[in-house]
């Protein structure tokens, strides 16, 4: 037990959840060294929520609701640090959930779809007794899609991902929402939309977004949404989440 | 097996390390988490030794010149990285090593043990068939401290240090050379010297200069040890080191 008087009792209490999914089996032990990477550019930003990352929450709500067919893309480190606050998303915003696993095994993948459906979840897609599509151009296993699902999705929300998935389905015509606490990474510069924030944060701050837009009815307002898409530049919000960056 | 070819090639293969010291008992997961701290920050500071770090580790090994009793204090991550580097610079500098883990437990010590015996080093400190002492102001059981090593010590050199031993050892007396990946940290502050730069990089240069001061006869030579050491200002040695971080 942390005590709750700890300084860095929020940090040490994510990464006892990170521990945890790793004993309970559905999270690769290079998904404990990802979170270890993203520890320090959270530091780095200063553990809070930046004027920059909620410009880009804004404009990645808004891109979800013009979508016709969005998909939330979970991980081992998305389900342990997250899973809770993915599900009031994926309700919040009609999207579905999808299981993409970087070292995907069947085990893996179990434990994650059980977890889901404890919380309620049923829909759960990319799941071992679904007959998955693969992406082009990537390697398998993180291959997998999900024909209703990443295979046919026009818009992504993609947390936590490591490697090029990001730059391919970009390549395969799909906007990618990535969430990602380095803004110097591949993903980040590739992705549609880079929201460089700690995934604890802005899944509940998207989320209340989302709500708020629906109880003013802007959520269906396409003219509304367009013009937030339309004033976001993911290459200045980059910049301006670097500059966030303290080194002092 | 990873190709030589891939541009990341270095840094999978110290992950690749790390991951095996995990699977061989002897990390704990906290210890990949860290690894993973320090990734970012090499890949920060651009994975390679800076003219910043060079500095500090001669007025480290004039240090250690200097000093009456030097000991190595290694650890899980340090084993895993750098064991054979350790093992070269304890030879260069006749220090002794010492066994001190954050997670102590009986099995990590042993095997980390008995890697050291299999590398011909039999004097290993720490270990568990030791009496040992425990330094004040420190919970167990990472305040292990060996009669002739670290309870004695004047100088140590403590690599790939988490949390506030190396606080309370300089508040014992000692000179405390750190080797810290994040010139911000506490350790990092609150060293006498401070290397920020990888250990699988900095250890081995470490024994380069001591070679070198030895064939030149400056070992013993006290005087020009000590102006090394009078030149050194690990406030503004930091502080270089911090401008080396380069975001874009």
């Amino acid at each position: 037990m942390i005590p709750k008087t700890h300084p860095r009792y929020e940090s040490l209490l994510l990464r006892d959840k990170v521990k945890n999914a790793f004993k309970e089996g559905y999270l690769a032990d290079s998904g404990m060294i990802a979170h270890g990477r993203g520890e320090t550019f959270d530091y780095l930003i200063g553990e809070k929520t930046t004027e920059t990352a909620k410009e880009a929450c804004r404009a990645a709500v808004a891109t979800i609701f013009l979508a016709e067919n969005p998909v939330l893309s979970v991980n081992g480190n998305t389900t342990a640090l997250a899973i809770d606050e993915i599900i009031e998303l994926a309700k919040a915003t009609d999207s579905k959930i999808e299981i993409n696993l970087f070292y995907r095994t069947e085990e893996r993948v179990e434990i994650i779809s059980r977890m889901f459906k404890e919380r309620g979840w049923d829909n759960i897609l990319g799941g071992n007794d679904e007959k998955l599509e693969y992406i082009d151009n990537l390697n398998s296993p993180r291959a997998t899609a999900s024909k209703e699902g990443s295979y046919t999705a026009d818009v992504m929300l993609v947390p936590l991902e490591d490697g090029d998935r990001a730059e391919v389905l970009v390549q395969n015509g799909k906007k990618i929402i990535a969430i990602d606490l380095n803004p110097l990474s591949r993903t980040a510069k590739m992705s549609t939309i880079t929201i460089v924030d700690n995934v604890v944060r802005c899944v509940p701050l998207m989320t209340e977004i989302a709500l708020e837009f629906k109880k003013e009815g802007k959520d269906k307002d396409k003219e509304f949404l367009e013009s937030i898409v339309a004033d976001f530049s993911n290459e200045e919000n980059l910049k301006k989440s670097l500059a966030a960056i303290k080194l002092e």
